[in-house]
């Protein structure tokens, strides 16, 4: 596994909740030009507020990280924790605290132990390690259930991400974190494009459940150590490690058995293709059918139709699983239908509108009774 | 249970699918002033496309549904088979066919067995019998657990509602019907704004899966044998009715195992309250928390704040479950919160917003294992 030059990092246990990795610091030797996107809840967590502060000059050189509190309803005494906690890391890394990003993921609207964050950032700099960056994909998981890592190389750099995806934190809410690190630099400065266009088409494709967290930050460093990118490349590799984890956000949605990936096809616009993509990956009877390989087609027709305000005709609309064409589908075509979903682990759905020529890609998984398990009994 | 004079009915089996009744007649001895409202799935059934037209006139005279068969997605022959049921029906009934109006509930996307329908049409006259509502009541059921009745009285007169709710038929999409017979006929003849008002405050305030079905139907018919009733009066009976229906589907949602019941308060406007009202009744992780009894207040916090166009500033926020403020509940509050959860069957949420001072009520299930099963091994 290739890792950019330059980024140090470390994830280590410091006792938040249990014994597992809690805290996790990424630090460059050099100041990265960096962006980032945050989660459009109204009620973001106390570090997507610094964050959002932080990142205005486009400027990162540290991300901060711990599991298991979200630092979310912990009003301004939670902000000053998560200020406090950038200024004391930055102390002893020796960077100003503006280039400290700092996220939390976990149980909200409890106050985070903060004299133990406080303490692991004052000694981080002797924990930082060349090449570990496994080590920090594992320490920002919660409930995932398997680290999330991809990345792509381009001459001697590298484009390397790390995210976790819809775990549950006793007793709250999925969070979605990605960090993508990069010893390359593309010819233009500013990132956000970048970023945005691959956020655009991968993570905001992708719903494990429909409900937003509070924390969801995906942010981009680059240090440029191993020079530069064409613009162009740098943006198709970003767009492919951000697809990569998005998938395997969604296979490792909470209790799923399948990922799935929907495709619509010659919508209107990108519009008409959000809504209804999303009509469909959300639609709990479409997740259970799937699950269960159940051929109702008719759910399918049903998750179209109910996004009453783009009225595709019926005779337009095409619906695919895998090579079988669902619609009107017949006893035979039933059978192999539900014997495509109980085979495969990814299934792949096409929908074609004939609207106009706009295609769109999104993910999702299957919804279980682990799902419902997972989420219903997590007591405090 | 008072029954509304001149309306003769009857359920029977006819061997649509097993050996529940599946068929049921409605007959109203005088052409009733009536109106209806339908899905807005972009892909309705045929009898609805049927029953719009014939609802045009505003007069109706009987009512024919069939279970286990949606009649959806079948073409122009499901349309003519819909179509030639009224007129079959019409015809043993020496009434008009436009004067009737059809419903099928059930698995979508296979043709109706004609013969057998076009049978029971032909033959209707000499089943139906006074006082026999109850029995339409439960021939109309899916995989409802019970039957839907309720009425209120207004001198010697009646308002009687009857409704079917989420149960899904193999391999196929929930249906909401209902029906609601008077021998009352209030002042103004249009009947379409007392029903529209009626169902904007309940069914259209209802979710048990965010999935809308191609099926749903409400109508009203009132054959004014006993006499007038004050507009005023009629429409407040009516509001309680189609509300009492609402809340039994609810509780009877599949797998559900607890009714919620959610008040916004202060909104700045109905659009406000049904935006943030809707996320919160259809969040997953708000109806699996309920389901498991887990205090996880945050939850609730975010199905507000995810509505990202309606800005609540936290600190007008204010949740309540049961008499519980919930919002920065301590070790002391959750514990209680826990136990309230666990120790009710019907769950009160009130949600502040502070903005205005609009109140609306939504209505919702618990997401349970049991809905998931039900949905996903549901198969053909």
């Amino acid at each position: 596994m290739k890792q950019p030059s330059g980024f140090l990092s470390f994830g280590r246990n410091i006792g938040i909740k249990d014994q597992s990795l809690d805290f996790a610091v990424v630090y460059s030797q050099v100041l990265c030009l960096s962006t980032a996107v945050f989660t459009k809840n109204n009620y973001p967590g106390a570090p997507v507020l610094v964050g959002k502060e932080h990142i205005q000059e486009g400027k990162l050189q540290a991300i901060v990280v711990n599991s298991k509190n979200s630092n979310v309803a912990t009003g301004e005494e939670g902000v000053w924790v998560a200020k406090e906690t950038c200024k004391i890391l930055a102390e002893n890394l020796g960077i100003q605290p503006k280039h400290v990003l700092p996220s939390s993921t976990g149980v909200i609207g409890v106050p985070l132990p903060k004299e133990k964050i406080f303490a692991a950032c004052s000694t981080a700099k002797e924990y930082l390690k060349e090449n570990n960056l496994e080590e920090f994909a594992q320490a920002i998981l919660t409930t995932d259930t398997q680290k999330k890592i991809s990345y792509r190389t381009y001459q001697d750099g590298v484009i390397f991400g790390v995210a976790k995806g819809a775990g549950m934190i006793e007793p709250n809410m999925a969070t979605m974190l990605c960090y993508i690190f990069s010893d390359l630099l593309p010819e233009t400065k500013d990132l956000y494009p970048f970023l945005k266009n691959a956020v655009d088409i991968s993570f905001n494709c992708l719903s494990i459940d429909s409900d937003t967290s509070t924390s969801d930050t995906v942010a981009l460093l680059c240090n440029g150590i191993k020079g530069k990118i064409p613009n162009s490349i740098f943006q198709e590799l970003l767009n492919e490690i951000c697809i990569d984890l998005t998938k395997m956000i969604a296979r490792d949605g909470e209790g799923a058995t399948k990922l799935i990936e929907l495709e619509i096809q010659n919508a209107r616009d990108i519009s008409q293709a959000r809504k209804i993509g999303k009509s469909i990956i959300n639609s709990p009877l479409v997740k259970t059918a799937i699950y269960g390989g159940d051929p109702n087609w008719g759910r399918f027709v049903m998750a179209v139709g109910k996004v009453f305000d783009e009225k595709i005709p019926y005779n337009d609309l095409s619906i695919q699983l895998g090579n079988l064409e669902v619609k009107n589908a017949n006893q035979e075509v039933k059978e192999k239908l539900a014997n495509y979903l109980k085979s495969n682990q990814e299934i792949q759905i096409f929908v074609n509108l004939n609207q106009g020529n706009v295609k769109m890609k999104f993910w999702g998984c299957d919804l279980t009774e682990g799902y419902v398990k997972e989420n219903a009994f997590y007591t405090t």
